[in-house]
């Protein structure tokens, strides 16, 4: 299957630090948040070594209203200020996506 | 730090099979085999309950080329045979980005 297509994807990348405390329950706070939010379609996210979250979208402006939703704002702040050395966002449209499953 | 800037993701979401025999050396072998392709730039990758592998290009042409190599194809088609239950392959554009480093 492939299409063409116009959504949005929003990937955050991340490294802990040692103080991870609190951050489990925040990170399932904020996902049962962001699946509340008008705009969004899905969320995916793995950890080993490093932290991948891509959460996707219908349009900018959902991102942006997303990243400004005042409970978010709470948690990114404790994020950066405890449980990440590192993390870069990407804001992506996806332009084509095709997918397989086994028989 | 933000920038406009244009490149593309190649956001890979999978999840396994039962039989992963033979995946993480292959798994290795195209980590290594991407970085030599002309016109790439990064690659991200984590794995838990899913695996979410992120790849950067500078360009399209250099996403359908990767596609395309030789050994990639045989990659491609064992994973299609084994390895995976499921993946799916988003290409996008990335419009904007932006960065955080502890002090």
């Amino acid at each position: 299957m492939k299409n063409n297509i116009a959504y949005y994807a929003v990937i955050f990348t991340s490294t802990h630090s040692e103080n991870t405390e609190g951050y489990d329950d925040m990170a399932n706070q904020m996902e049962t948040l962001a699946k509340a939010q008008n705009g969004f379609l899905a969320i995916e996210s793995a950890r080993d070594s490093i932290g991948i979250t891509v959460s996707y979208w219908d349009s900018l402006e959902a991102i942006k209203n997303w990243k400004q939703q005042t409970n978010h704002l709470v948690a990114q702040q404790k994020g950066r200020q405890d449980w990440y050395n590192w993390y870069k966002v990407r804001i992506c449209k996806v332009e084509r996506e095709y997918e397989f499953f086994k028989d």
